[in-house]
């Protein structure tokens, strides 16, 4: 299986990149350190990476950028920052990239818990998570030649507790064990 | 109350302005045809809009636009009316709007049955209600003075059927009576 990882070198790609690495040949994708350099947030950049990849049996996307801050401070353009990465770009690697995978491909992509259990300053996270998460349920109905969709929505990730954890008061967080094992499925 | 309805000449605009007329002072907005001429995609048009509104108590969108066609055929391009206009559109209504709500003031914006019963050509909009529905779960707990946010989420208008019917096989089609009232709660 050659599985196209997109994020790779972050928090979560990390996990999926060591969860998969034994059953699949990996081609690691993000906007440093990879096999392919790509922005999301460019539709030109996705086709790009996908010709560079070539014939595909699975993409994962771990990449996403979000703004964090309150609702009654946020601006417009700060709003604009998850709706190009973590929304649109999720959205286009997959637009883009059907023509890309085999027959009974599949795509993963990432979604979070705070559509279902928001955080103060975590609307416009939120957002893109919601967008995809319905995106993902629409596409799933045409998706041609068996190729399948779904989302991961992680909680906050052990690892990323002591830097982020005083956003998420109250969340359990999650194991990199079963971050892996939620791709992987 | 004085009501600002963005959107009051469409299809459910005009449903909401029968409804609230007695018991509210309703300011129209839109693309034509309104009291205040707004683009919704322009987050500038929309502070020019509140300007030339004032001090209000309730803003209704019922505005939007979305592309519908089959995922395999749509472009990025196309799925970016939907973002610039259902999604960020909404959120910038809510964004740049707290200030001229008065104190209990309210929101309600618009989503849609697409994001959680999917038809086939609906991918990009599911996307932009899925995304409006968890940002109005997250802005909720955020908004100061007593402000309150909500979003009705209608199926197809019965006035809509002749026109679109076809896109929704096997959809019960919604009176104007009772997406009235969903918006008036």
């Amino acid at each position: 299986m050659k599985l196209l990882l997109i994020g790779a070198s972050g928090t979560i790609g990390s996990i999926v990149h060591e969860e998969m690495k034994k059953d699949a040949e990996i081609i690691t994708a993000g906007i440093e350190q990879a096999d392919i350099i790509v922005d999301m947030t460019s539709p030109d950049s996705i086709k790009q990476m996908y010709e560079q990849a070539g014939p595909i049996d699975a993409v994962v996307n771990t990449a996403g950028v979000e703004h964090y801050g309150f609702l009654q401070e946020m601006t417009p353009e700060q709003n604009q920052i998850a709706v190009q990465s973590k929304l649109s770009g999720q959205i286009n690697i997959v637009l883009l990239g059907m023509d890309a995978l085999s027959d009974n491909g599949s795509f993963t992509l990432t979604t979070g818990i705070l559509m279902d259990d928001p955080i103060v300053k975590g609307a416009s996270a939120a957002m893109a998570n919601g967008g995809v998460r319905a995106f993902v349920k629409s596409a799933a109905i045409e998706l041609p030649r068996g190729i399948r969709i779904n989302h991961v929505s992680p909680t906050i990730l052990e690892a990323s507790v002591e830097k982020n954890g005083h956003l998420f008061p109250g969340f359990e967080p999650v194991s990199a064990r079963r971050v892996g094992l939620a791709y992987r499925k």
